[in-house]
């Protein structure tokens, strides 16, 4: 090339008037005007109009007419005012034109796919098949280009707190997290794999171990899960880990963070210290681990004020150890339709929900399908437990409490955005604690809430040798810090007596022979001086996520897969050569033949 | 823990004079002096010298002896001066002890398979297998704290010069770029298998397409190579591309980051620019495409000087094609016993070399065994092309120009070691440029020196539709960054004509649907307005074992694997169930139950 450019497409301003400049970019919108042909040039950095004149350069005006849209091109030129009332005030350069001289055409284009400027309706598919020219469009640009501001903040604000940044292993070995590893076979140890990571969690311990005391990395971590809209088969978690704290302290650690990102990033003030809820409160006020606060509706439990009801519904649920919860949608009365109410039901189907009650408080008494079934005492009860008052509507579920939280969660959910109560740009932080240790699986045996590394509150590690039912009352020393109702990120102080470890190995039923095999070298390290210790992990991609106001993962991932965990673009994953297959000693044998690609929005 | 510390076992110094401070660590050494214990506290920060004396408690003294080395403690106590002529001037809390009044202990350990704080002769393998303990050695701590502050200043650099952070995948498609593949079975579409990328090239490129302009990553990358010492299955690259630029700006940009990363990091001054040498000369006179040019010991040849020699052995030589080259060790006659120069010729058996000849230039003459077949005017005009003067060795190698280049080459680099020309603390940087696009290979056919998506030099491209012996001449746009020795980093300016592209993958015989196969997407991508581009990639890893001076790419990974790919402290690869091979649906045809671990240095 021989006109490289000394401006970029968002440069140039009237301070520039009357300076020869050349700009390098690709060719927008295209107009001709009274024989004058303006190009919007633009680049990464903005927009530029450049002027092909007849009356500058007869010789570039010939060329423009052979441009297209998406034509690499170098263009050389004067700065100069736009007339007036000509200036547009949405473009930075929108005063000033470029009036041009010489021209190089550094690449041409094919007619595109679709409009790479205006994509927004194209099919996702071909979108991500030609992801190239999509992330042409300045939002996935923008996105991509916040992704890597905010990153670098991340990491700056933990180097500067005396962490290290170390790179661990991608290729290691499987680790029963309980969801899936990638597995990689070994050439070199033919019948043996490796397992892609589904977090640094050993490494990071073994860090602490080796004396690092404050480690962090941006780390890729992968899981082989059937995926679910917001899941990729390899995200990025911001990992760190720190030696001689308490929860109290990494929690300061993130709140420092997250208040730089917010300013820097958003502009927005974060107020300290970020609410702290229990986990057995956030279940019972907001029916989940990762509630929303940014709109009120918390769930009120009304359980005692039916514990004596004839209502056959209410007192099945009771007897079968389940709970009745409701939430007072506060003065919606006249905004909620009877069809609005009737589709509570449908909507808590998947939920496995059998039904949705409820009560509109008019002003002349209340009105419901079920009331006439309750007693005079329990409606008198249940108005002042939930604060009634004309102009509100009750919301009731009863039913298992894990049913009754989801379904209520949902319901919340779905009146604020109804009632325009969920705002992208408002963001609520909050820090959700005191989890159980264990939770029961379907045969009520414990399992780790979160892993088996997570230590037990310090009150509560005498019950570790108790009954099952003390079991599952330990309270574990973890935190998940929960932005606009999404877990964003989890973590605790960990176990570093290896007798406790082996305790809970003992507890979760890994046999100390699989505890070795699988854990071995962390049990060991355990006992050569581990401090205390405990980290954090946030999930990277759901946070610029929130953060850029996008409802989709994908758009801020550069190479993106599908949901079938397919990359449109390269085609991967593809088929290989038996011959590789062959130095690895390993052969396909069920062939599915099925070339669908496909992206299940 | 109780005891949080305030202070980190580096920080206390005279300021502190009678301050109650705590301090966590770890126990290193232990004295007991007059009824007093002295232990060396410390932790990544440093030592601090913790003093458990029974007048100040008697309490916290009677725990000292219970105390062995690593175990962790946290320790209360106060600030006191060290007795006169007592201070340690290599210490930097060395001037002051702190007096134990209150005592924690974190966590006990046994006793270490070796001394952690002194483990250079310990195993290799051991300390792989322990590698949280060999990581507690200060030195090899340091090294891994290096690495993180030396990446984050890379970062800040690429970050400060408008560089987008990006990252790629990692679950990605096999590209064939000579080296193998890492592959990943995927159980969502069976029989189909990611691989691992080699290097982003082909995402990176993409990038430029979509008009990110400059983007860089500090990439994971993987080759699943036969393990030589200084490779390892997983590297890191710093990895970066740049649109409308040449490969001047990129020369620039990457002396600009090495400027300042030897400036912060060893206080060394670079000159710029950079001493660039084509390939050609790099070959001729030094024998190598990545010169160590901290010492001369330049090649000189001499093939033209013989044209008409009787002498046998360099006369065949010439017939079949091959060169006569030579090295003057200027001055180091007295330094050199005749054992010294017989050792050449067994030196260079390993590189295929036949024969080293030499001649000692004595006070009274030359003296060597081939100097009576020269005649008159070969030996003048020898002595004239190689400078020869009293005091000087010459050493001759004659064969096959790719031989005499390796043997030439490594018989300088054995006597700058010998005459202690190679201090690790010395740093010249060059750039190599001007490689040939192509090499002939085996069958004296074309394959890329680089990769089939280097530009070949403008002035030469007009040689691709030329003969294969016309191919073999263009020069790339190419150019690698040296340091010492090592080819540190290497890059070229991109084809982005789709047509060029085409053109070079039909040189290399691969075919359209081939191609297609398995670079479409940026064939295609080309096609769609890719920018002028080009861009390059560092070894990390192998930059840092220099910096750090160092001789094992292993010192500067916090988990390295062994040579056999293996993992020593987590034992990875492993066995993995039959049952996630069936998901996988795949099976394993060989079993090599070969459980040798192994580190063969």
């Amino acid at each position: 090339m021989k006109l490289q450019r000394t401006h970029t497409c968002g440069e140039l301003r009237k301070a520039q008037l009357d300076q020869v400049v050349t700009l390098n970019g690709w060719v927008g919108s295209y107009r001709d005007h009274g024989g004058v042909t303006f190009i919007d040039l633009y680049d990464r950095w903005g927009i530029t109009q450049i002027v092909f004149d007849p009356d500058h350069s007869a010789e570039a005006h010939k060329i423009a007419h052979t441009l297209r849209s998406q034509y690499v091109v170098a263009v050389k030129g004067t700065v100069r005012p736009r007339p007036e009332g000509m200036a547009n005030p949405n473009l930075a350069t929108g005063e000033i034109d470029v009036y041009v001289s010489e021209f190089e055409l550094l690449n041409s284009s094919k007619t595109p796919p679709f409009d790479v400027l205006h994509a927004g309706s194209v099919h996702a598919e071909t979108k991500l098949k030609y992801r190239y020219l999509d992330m042409r469009s300045p939002e996935l640009q923008q996105r991509i280009i916040f992704r890597s501001r905010a990153t670098n903040l991340i990491r700056s604000y933990f180097i500067g707190k005396d962490f290290v940044e170390i790179e661990t292993p991608i290729l290691g070995r499987a680790t029963p997290e309980g969801a899936r590893d990638y597995l990689v076979p070994s050439r070199v140890n033919q019948g043996k794999f490796y397992a892609l990571p589904q977090s640094p969690q050993l490494y990071k311990q073994s860090l602490m171990v080796s004396g690092f005391d404050r480690y962090f990395q941006i780390a890729r971590c992968f899981r082989d899960e059937d995926l679910r809209a917001e899941r990729q088969p390899e995200f990025t978690q911001v990992d760190l880990e720190m030696s001689f704290v308490s929860s109290e302290d990494i929690i300061t650690i993130l709140e420092g963070l997250f208040v730089g990102l917010m300013k820097e990033l958003k502009g927005v003030g974060i107020t300290l210290p970020m609410p702290r809820i229990s986990y057995q409160e956030a279940m019972l006020k907001y029916g989940s681990d990762a509630p929303d606060l940014r709109f009120g509706f918390e769930i009120t439990d009304i359980t005692d004020v039916f514990s004596k009801t004839s209502f056959g519904v209410f007192k099945t649920t009771i007897e079968k150890g389940g709970c009745i919860r409701g939430i007072n949608l506060k003065g919606r009365s006249s905004e909620l339709s009877r069809k609005d109410l009737d589709e509570l039901t449908p909507f808590v189907k998947p939920m496995r929900g059998k039904g949705v009650a409820w009560i509109r408080m008019n002003e002349d008494g209340p009105q419901s399908p079920i009331i006439k079934f309750f007693s005079e005492e329990e409606s008198a009860a249940l108005y002042a437990r939930m604060d009634a008052e004309p102009g509100d509507v009750l919301i009731f579920v009863a039913d298992a409490e894990k049913i009754v939280c989801q379904c209520l969660a949902a319901i919340r959910g779905r009146f604020a955005r109804k009632f325009g109560l969920v705002r992208s740009d408002d963001y609520a932080f909050a820090w959700v604690v005191d989890f159980p240790l264990f939770e029961a699986d379907e045969e009520g045996n414990p399992t780790p809430t979160h892993h088996p590394f997570t230590s037990p509150k310090p009150e509560d590690i005498h019950l570790l040798s108790g009954s099952r039912e003390e079991l599952l009352k330990i309270r574990s020393d973890a935190y998940d810090i929960v932005l606009n109702g999404s877990e964003i990120g989890g973590g605790s102080i960990r176990i570093h007596d290896h007798i406790v470890q082996e305790q809970i190995f003992r507890i979760l039923g890994i046999e100390e022979e699989e505890a070795a095999e699988k854990f071995g070298f962390l049990l060991d390290a355990l006992q050569y001086g581990a401090p205390p210790h405990g980290g954090l992990a946030l999930g990277l991609d759901r946070i610029m996520m929130i953060l850029s106001g996008t409802e989709s993962i994908r758009d801020v991932i550069a190479f993106p897969k599908t949901q079938k965990a397919t990359c449109l673009m390269t085609g991967a994953p593809g088929p290989v050569d038996e011959a590789q297959l062959d130095e690895l000693a390993i052969e396909v044998f069920v062939l599915d033949e099925d070339e669908d690609t496909d992206l299940d929005d």
